[in-house]
């Protein structure tokens, strides 16, 4: 298979840290539209699906097909690279290799074997509520949460989105009324509790974006979606729940 | 007793640095005018008087009384604060909390017993020479002086002040003649030796403010002295001198 | 001996770095023109030549002479100076001190013992070929190598530089055509292999240059020039090559 692309060295770091908080390795599935990611983390406890269509890029050459890729190693290479340097990405499939080039500076790197992994099949859930909001509200009491607990509660009612997080003493809370919503469509209260750790890592992910919508049930799986590109690419987590034991 | 009051982040900031550099938890003392805090560190080398007008609120609103704080806590929830940001400070006495609210974020931290702790009293030195002097004159001297001793001697004669450091082999001298000092007020030369990771700490604290004023005597306790949240406050230390031998 | 004499600090800096990546003291060789540092690290893999014109200096005041200093001290000391703050550089011979003032900061150091350190002497190499190029690429190319191996390979052919970095699987490709380099003086194609951390050292303490002279021999010795002090001081750097084993 061919891949011959240029892409601008800040839109591919926001594919990578979108995939790299989950797993170090990536299966990349390309097609005459774009590229493919999905990934469960080691411990199965989350999943991401991502698209990137072929308007992110400055320049988009490429057969159906997959590669592996080392998403440690394109992070390093990366950080040689300034937020609008080029970055060619090449397919050396007699080597085995991905020639990466930025400037004149040329690194290749060797080819993931992904020929064992078998896609993730990303489950089709109906989840009631569905919340859009400031990533950096988020954030910030994501950065709260971590003093106190190890995990938090997203909790939705028709009129407003709380995250919450108890430790023994202290608490930490949230709140968003419905007006400092992008979207609130919620009919009954929800309520899922999450692994902080984890639901951290996603919303930094985010934060190329201005606003991100949550999809949650009770004690249900959390859906997170987000683009990035400039809108070029779109970015789907699916977060198990922990039970909740009061 | 009622608690209810707003600041911005910054003006906190340098009222829980100032205390805290001697001690983790302190008691806060409310009466109809502002704040007070005293605290002796747990070495019983150093001690803060400390008093904040209501001035320096936004809004204050406080019943005589007073509670106790973790200022660790405190500390790490203003760290997601802007400068500017408001802070909201309440007491929530029926669960012993104190509530702390900055924008649509609710940190909710355990009141801290302090029924046992006295106050300490500060002590009415008699000190002959008074130096006031830019904190980061001073600081240049202590940051300095860190590479080769663990101790500084302030000296004050009628013509200069000086904080000099002596290792083995080497020296560090920081001389300030009268007309680089806000103040020069010695009769008598006068010199004390203290421990410089005590005295490094209390000077940090005050670079929120340009000078700073320093009461001092022969192996005798320094009291320092400066203004903060905009001359609404007022810090004191006391810091005990160490031996010297020579 | 009499030296006393004044420099800004950023200046200073780039001296003391420049010799500080191979030793950490250093005899200082005075003359009525300038000063002269000349040093080997302990690995005897390396070398510097640094002389720095009497032109570099604010006011330079100095006999016939030498001294040592500790390299780290000084570094240390002008941490606390502001990059165009002048440096009083002055020894007192009697206390065998080299006093160094910075506004009204004073530091006394024990000059360094080195009557007993000969110098070393430069070989003089006939280097065939000889490359002009940009500091920031080079280091770019290194930063790079850094992930996958520990030394480097330098090669020069009558069209170009490269830098070339190989590991088991990955590499690394630093492509500077003729067009881009500031000179390319070659004959036939060399290549040598160095210590990367050597290398990288070198070019880093070059960062204050704009760029930087390579001189290259096939598995012999490089001879890295580069001007500082705003072209009042000069530095020559040899480094060892590694044998290569294909």
């Amino acid at each position: 298979m061919a891949f011959d692309s240029k892409i601008t060295a800040d839109t591919l770091r926001s594919i990578i840290d979108a995939v790299g908080i989950l797993v170090d390795e990536a299966k990349i599935k390309v097609t005459k539209d774009g590229l493919g990611l999905k990934a469960v983390d080691p411990a199965h406890v989350a999943m991401v699906d991502l698209t990137i269509g072929k308007g992110a890029f400055d320049e988009f050459k490429g057969d159906e097909g997959e590669f592996g890729v080392d998403l440690e190693k394109l992070k390093d290479v990366l950080k040689l690279a300034g937020p609008d340097d080029e970055v060619h990405l090449k397919l050396d499939e007699k080597n085995n290799r991905l020639v990466v080039k930025i400037g004149n500076l040329t690194r290749r790197m060797s080819v993931v074997d992904v020929s064992n992994v078998t896609d993730p099949k990303v489950p089709k859930l109906e989840l009631p509520a569905k919340i859009t909001l400031s990533v950096g509200e988020l954030d910030r009491g994501i950065k709260a949460s971590e003093a106190i607990s190890d995990h938090v509660a997203l909790v939705a009612t028709p009129e407003e989105f709380e995250l919450v997080a108890e430790g023994d003493t202290d608490s930490v809370d949230l709140k968003l009324e419905k007006r400092m919503l992008g979207a609130l469509e919620v009919k009954d209260k929800v309520r899922s509790l999450f692994s902080l750790d984890y639901f951290a890592n996603m919303v930094k992910a985010a934060k190329s974006s201005q606003s991100l919508t949550i999809h949650l049930g009770s004690d249900y799986p959390v859906r997170l979606e987000f683009d990035i590109a400039k809108g070029n690419g779109h970015v789907t987590y699916l977060l198990a729940p922990r039970i909740e034991n009061e």
